[in-house]
Formats: structure tokens, sequence, C-alpha cells
């Protein structure tokens, strides 16, 4: 068989059943091979950030790796910012990159470019298959390294004629990776020590922590001891909503977060970093641990985090008859005109059972957490790494992840313009997204910035930088250029039903919102 | 002053007086400085490969950098594509990036990644400027790469510390750098010994040595000696039209190229590389040069092509009165219904005099370069490093570089929906801009593509990854929510009247083509 067979057959034997891709010439191969192994789901979108983000999605709701197929340098290019937000998600993405032929290669043709370098900005692993006998086996590597643990993107790049040769085949899963090291005592015992010797604590979990089993045991630990619990400001997936332990998130803002973690003698972090401003700001602290805090990791992101708090949880006497729960409840609906508070109530109220969040709603969208913590159970993902056009992308993967959920993208109108190509991949491949598109009509968080990095009082240009009118953006048109259906909502009423049809019915919708900035 | 206050003042003291942008919050005081520097003007754009790609196209009309300012290593990646394609067209472009500030690097906060490595991939310049008082310097080292010869994307690192700290002053232009080497009088005698040898002979001219008096005398060079004379595939500008020097492109398939070339007996090369396949093809060679082929070296990318063009024409007897002049005429006008032959008539009866055509028609659009070529003239701007979303910000770029100029962005429905935010920043920045939307349902060229490099007949899953409908894109509406005109056309009638309305309407417009695909 040739190596694009074995390629794809190596994919599904290893559980990788979806690839997001956005094929040119060299991949043709891989495309054409489509055909011979039916258990590999493909879809297609329109820009390689929409695959790359949607990789990270699929993996932050599946907990296994999708593959992404993307054309040459410029490709790999084009996916890189979601790329980044799934390196720092720790989700597993196996991104296959299409190459010249290697007998092409010293001729420098147009779209030649040095791909390992610009890979090795994201990924863990880094491989160019040299020869298709070896291609199975190098496929075998690079989805061994995106499961990790811990997660991470997983780069092969596939020469043209290793793809189009014969005499590949596809490789074994290798030997299941060794147990992870045991739990380090010394660390466990002097956390336990911290949280029982009644100074205040605090325990933030991320990553893995932020979901499941592992999220009810971390906080019936801080429950049984006192300590405050604290979630990582951007998690990958935040298990959260009624009967589920409440947890407030560390705060964008630097003097926000200082805030919440004023007094705290003892930070217990388990699977997060210790915490640090997003940005810098002059003449402001990066490290945002008060001083004379003392940072214990119960569990890093290469650690067996459940093993860990058991054990933590045994030597506080802790268990699982401790784990708080969030009451059922939502805020009363508004009425009339809308704003950011209104639409988060208003989300609050009919936010569906099992709903899945991907949130890039920026500033207008800020109040949608609070208004949504007593909703029914759903999944809050997150702006990992910072690169905005993650939000629409992430929600097209978590609809292909879980086609019996409901997904709903809460999107700001300057981070949808990154990746609005996702629209159109929703619709293709039928998935139940409703986009509440929050249109302020301006990168309204840099209006904020600007006055916190302490630059000169904006004048007329600065301000024309920051803007998004002139001409006005009209997302409802743009989402039906996409072939998605949308409207527009002005009031709490309209909101409302849009919502309530768009929750009916299957397939993707956008709801667009105009708000004044809250800013 | 400030570090941004003197980059600004360098940039606009070197010339560098446009910038495109997308900036964030570690670029505000780049940001807040542009009311400080009246000379710099900046144009707001939605997604960073729009910036780069208009920062190509201005560098392409009018022969100096643009700079473009990007937010950390995401913002580099989407906007790498554009890039490569400028470093394809050997255009001047200053990338500045914004970085976290310096003493923020170590907290590994959640936007940073390694710049510097995704930078090299497209840079024949990189540096992270490490101090205030040295950014000056920095910049004016940034500028003079990007100017070459030959032109250069260079990236200059910003960290926002050393954007925001005071001690900074503008640098002074460096010395002109020394004149390039004298011509190879050796490679000079054995072209002009060829030329007059009466073999056949072909002049490939390509880069510098597509326009102007260089294309000229290049010209006569050909006619005056017998030999014909062919310009690169894909030229970064090509001047034509009537009264100019006709030259035949050689094909995008390497089989027509090979046609074109049968029988070259020695192949001159004026700022051009030798013909190579745009991809490789089992069993098919790369190297386009036919067998026994010799192949001379005129003048490569950092040599002074016109003095060896000078020093060739008279070494041949060649003088500019042997120029060949395109003569004047159109191909008639059809009626009816539309299709890519019937949209090139129209395009070659209607385009208007000095207009500028930004080339990313693919397969649709296959048929204008011939019908236009008698048409009045103007420039030709192609997709060179063959990323495709080019199309559109290379006509921002050209446009805002050439205001009194129509420019026709010949587009097609996939290329498009990399870059279509490109025509928001055309509203904004009011360009006249014509986009032509050929909309032919699928990436046709990876149809053709499919079968010519061996691949199984393709089955319906395979055929799915190429097809761009269910549902069908509507340009009308995706440029409307833009904020740009848009209207459809179904037959000639219509499309003649569309575009003579949007050519005589200030500011942008898409027209909107249905078509078969051609294969």
């Amino acid at each position: 068989m040739n190596g694009a067979r074995a390629l794809l057959e190596t994919l599904v034997g290893h559980g990788v059943d979806t690839c997001f891709m956005n094929p040119g010439t060299s991949e043709m191969h891989f495309v054409a091979a489509l055909d011979d192994v039916a258990k590999m789901r493909s879809v297609l979108c329109l820009f390689e950030g929409v695959a790359t983000g949607a990789a990270d999605g699929f993996a932050r709701m599946s907990s296994r790796p999708a593959a992404v197929l993307l054309h040459l340098g410029p490709g790999l290019g084009n996916g890189l910012a979601n790329l980044h937000n799934a390196r720092r998600a720790r989700s597993p993405v196996v991104a296959i990159v299409g190459d010249h032929a290697t007998v092409h290669w010293k001729y420098d043709a147009q779209l030649q470019s040095d791909i390992e370098t610009v890979a090795r900005n994201v990924s863990a692993f880094v491989r160019t298959s040299h020869a298709t006998e070896a291609l199975g086996a190098d496929a075998a590597a690079a989805i061994a390294a995106a499961e990790g643990p811990p997660g991470s993107v997983a780069t092969l790049i596939l020469p043209a004629d290793v793809s189009w040769s014969e005499g590949a085949s596809p490789a074994p899963r290798p030997p299941v990776a060794p147990t992870p090291p045991a739990t380090d005592d010394a660390q466990l015992d002097a956390a336990a020590a911290a949280l029982r010797g009644g100074s205040p604590c605090g325990v933030l979990v991320g990553g893995r922590a932020c979901s499941g089993k592992t999220l009810e045991l971390a906080a019936a630990i801080a429950a049984a001891t006192g300590a405050k619990l604290f979630a990582e400001t951007f998690p990958a997936r935040l298990e959260r909503g009624a009967g589920r332990p409440p947890v407030e998130r560390l705060g964008y803002l630097a003097e926000f977060t200082a805030m919440q973690l004023e007094g705290t003698a003892h930070l217990l972090l388990v699977d997060a970093k210790s915490p640090v401003s997003f940005f810098a700001y002059p003449g402001r602290p990066s490290d945002l641990v008060p001083e004379g805090c003392q940072v214990h990791t119960v569990a890093g992101p290469d650690d067996d985090v459940d093993t860990a708090l058991v054990a933590l949880a045994e030597l506080v006497g802790a268990s699982p008859v401790h784990t708080p729960r969030q009451q059922a409840g939502t805020p009363g609906m508004p009425s009339g005109a809308l704003d950011a508070a209104a639409v988060a109530a208003v989300l609050g109220a009919l936010l569906p059972e099992g709903a899945i969040v991907s949130d890039e709603g920026n500033t207008s969208g800020l109040f949608v957490a609070g208004a949504t913590a007593g909703s029914p159970p759903h999944d809050w993902l997150c702006l990992t790494g910072g690169a905005i056009g993650q939000g629409l992308p992430v929600a097209l993967g978590a609809a292909v992840a879980c086609p019996d959920r409901r997904v709903v993208a809460l999107e700001a109108d300057g981070s949808s313009l990154y990746t609005p190509q996702a629209w159109w991949s929703m619709a293709r491949a039928g998935c139940d997204v409703t986009t509440v598109l929050l249109n302020n009509g301006s990168y309204a968080v840099l209006n904020m910035e600007l006055d916190r990095v302490g630059a000169e009082p904006p004048g007329p240009r600065a301000k024309d930088m920051l803007d998004l009118g002139r001409p006005d953006l009209d997302f409802v048109s743009l989402a039906r250029g996409m072939g998605v259906p949308a409207e527009r909502a002005t009031t709490v009423e309209e909101l409302t039903t849009a919502l309530a049809r768009s929750f009916a019915t299957p397939g993707p919708s956008v709801v667009e919102v105009l708000v004044p900035s809250i800013l």
C-alpha cells in the first residue's frame, strides 16, 4: 500500500478517527485514500486556523487527539495561532503538514520553505518522514507524543513522494507508556501540613483538575480544610453548573487576581501554573503570588494528578462527601434593551443541560460566567493561549466530538473575524452550534489596555485603530454568506426567542447582539 | 522620547510612511504614538494575513517598504503565509512583531512563544530589540535589510518595555549601500555569443526585469536577435497592455512549459530563476530546462540588472528602437450566459487604463490574461509564493500605494476565503478596488491535481474535500457583511453593467460571477 493509506490506517488504528483539513496538491494522495479508510472522518475547513482550532476543541471534549492536514509552510503558518492555543491547553493534536516531494526540495520551488522551523514554535514533537517504509512508525511516534502526558502538538511533515510511494504498512500501537512517576511525598506532606496549619490556604486547579472526579476531589480537599478553591484564569475545559463544585476563576486583570489571593499564606497548585499576569505593565509585578505566600505543587502536567489528590485527601482527612455542590438557580429574566448584563442573564436562564460553551466573548461576555454558575451542568472552554480567533473553531471541534450536545459559541466581534470560516464547516458537518455574537463595534479590551499600559491619552489616530466601525460590520450578513442562518436581536425578548429557536433547531445558527461596550 | 515614538520617527525618516496593522496590548505604545508622528499612515486590518499581504502589494507598486505591526508569535503566524509570498516576490517589508516586556519573559505567560524561530521562515533579517536606546538603530538596520537588494522581509521584534521606556532617539539613515558588483563579463559574453550563434534562444525575465525600461530593453534584445521572450510564471509585477512589450509567461503546468521551451538551445535568465515545476509529479522531472539547453545568468537578484542589460544590448547590437510593442485591441464582446471565457472577454473590453490587476483567479481566471493583452496599459500582480489568500490583501496594498488608479482583484471562491477581511480594510481606507469574484463552487485546481499526481480515481469522500458547496457560499452577502457594496452577475450584460458601475464609483465593490468550472 502507499504511504498515505498506511498513514490513515495507523491513525485510525490508534483511535485518531477525525481529521480537520485544508489540503492542497501535495496532500492529494492522503485525500484520495479517505475512500479506502472508512473509519476516518474528514471535515473540510476553508482556512487552516479553523482546522487547528477544531482539533483543539475536539481534544478538549474527547480527551483524544484529532488530526489536522495542512499544506506546506504557509498552511502551517495559517494554523499556527490555534496550535499555540492548543499547546497552552495541553490538547493532543497530530498536525500533518504536507511537503513537496523530497526530490523536489533542491529546486526551491515557490511554496518551499523551512517547515520544521515553524513547527517548533508549537510542537513538542517534530519529524519529517523521509521514507515510505518508515511512515507508519513515524505516525505512531507522533500520535504517542501528542497523547503525552502531557497532551501536546505533534507535527509530522509528509513529503508528497513519501505519501505516494508504495511499500508502506500501518504501524501497531506502541506499548503503553510507563506509569508516571510516583507522587512526591515530601511535597504532599508539606501541602497537607499547610492545609492543616490554620493559615489561609488556596487550592488552584488547572488542566485535568478542572473536570470530573479530579475537580470534585480537589474541591472536597479545599472544603474539608477551609481552603479557598480557585481555577486558573483560562482553563481548557471547566465542568461547572448546578450540582458541580463551584469554582472561582482567577481574574484576567492582575489587580483583580491580587485581590482574590490577598492574604493567602499557602497556594497549592493542582495541574496549574503559579499565577502570573497575562501581560506586563510598567511598574507592576508579573508574578501574582502574594508577598510571603508559599507555593506547593501537588501535581504538575507530567504527574498523575488523581493519585496525588487521593493521597493528599487521605493526609487531610477529606473525602468525596466534602465536595461542595453548586445550587441550581439562575438570575431573573430582565426585559427590554440589551446590554452585556442582560445578555448574560438571558443565557443564564436558557442554557441547556449539557451545553458546551466556547468562550471568546471577551469584554462583552464578562458577565456570562457569573450568570450561568447555577445553570444546568455544562462545560466551559476558554481562550488558553490568548491568541484570539479560537472561539468558533473550538466550538466546531467540540460539536464534532459531542454530536448529542448543544454548543454555544460566545463570541466577540473582533475575535470572530480571525476565523469566521468556521461557520461554513459547522454547516457542512451539521454541527449544533449556536453562536452568540456580541457586537460592540470595537476592540474594547484594547481601549482599556491602552490606559493600563500607561500609554499617553489616545488621540484620534490611535482610537481609530481600536474602532471596528466605518464601515459597520454586519454579522448576520457574514454568517448567511457562509451558509448559516442568522438573525439580529436588539431586545431581551428578541434574544430569548432567537436562542430558543436556535437551541431547538439542528445545525448551526448565529444570533448577533448589538451591545454597548462595558468600558 | 519613548521607544515607540523613536521607532515611528525612524520609519518615516527612512521613507516607510505606511503601516498595516493588527495590534494588541503589547503594541499599545506604538499605537498611541501615531498621534505624535503625523507622517505615518496606519491602516487597520482585522486579520494579520491582510496586513502582511497589503504590505507586499504596497511594495510591489511603490518599490519601497511598508511596515506591518503584529501581535506576538500567533500574530506573526497569522501573517506568515503572505510574508512567504512577499519573500518570493522579493518585496521589501518591515515586519514589527510586538512581544511581552523582557522582564515578563521568564514567566512564560499565555501568549509567550519563540517568535524568532517563526520569523526565520520568511525573513532575511531577524532581530529582537533588547534596549530602548538601541531601538532606533535596530529599526534602521531592519529597514536597510528590507530594502536590499534584493528586497526582503525584515522582522524586528519589539518587547513592550523596549517600546514604552524613555531614552530612545530616531536613527539616521545609514550610508547608502555600496554599488552592486560589476557585471560578470564572461557570463555576458557567453550570453551574447548564444544570442548571435543562430541556435534557438529564449530570454526569461523575472523580478525587476518585468517592468519599465528594464523590460523594454530585455524585449529589444530578444527582438533584435530573434530570441523568444518569456516571463516567469508568477511575476511580482508585470507591466503589460497596449504599447508595451508583449511577453509570454511560462505556464503553471509543467507540460505546458515544456512545450513553450521545446527546442530552446540557450535560455538567458534576467532576474529570473531557472524554470522548475510548481509541484513534483511521480515520474516527471522537476527541472523544466529542456535536455541539452544551456542556461546563462544575465543578472541575478543581487545584480544591477539594468547595467547588465545595457552591456548585453551593446554586445548584440540591440537598442530601444527594437522594442516590440503590443497592439491595442480587445476580444469582441460576447453576450448571454457567463463562463470563464466570457468573463475574460468582458474584462478585456472594459479594463481601465492604468488598472492594477491582482490575479488570484486561479482556474476560472485562466483566460483573463490573454483577453487583456491588448487592453490599455496596466500592471499584473501574481501569486508569487503559491500561498493562496494573497489576492485581496495585495489589492488593498496596491490601492493604498496608488490611490489614483483602479485596482481589479481577480479572485477565486476558495482563495478569497483565506483573507476576506481585506474587504473591510478597503472600505475603511477608501480604496478603489473592484473585486471580480469567480465562484465555481469548488477547489477546481485540486480536481485537476488529484489526477495529475497519479492518485487513484477519487471516490465520493475525496471529492467532498474539494467541493465548496453544501452549503453554497454567498459572496454578495459576505462582502456586504464586511461593509462593501456587492452584486451578482449572471449574464454578460449584467457583468458589463456591474463593472462599469464599479469602475465609475469611488471605493471598493464586489461583483460575484457564477461560472462553471473549466475542468
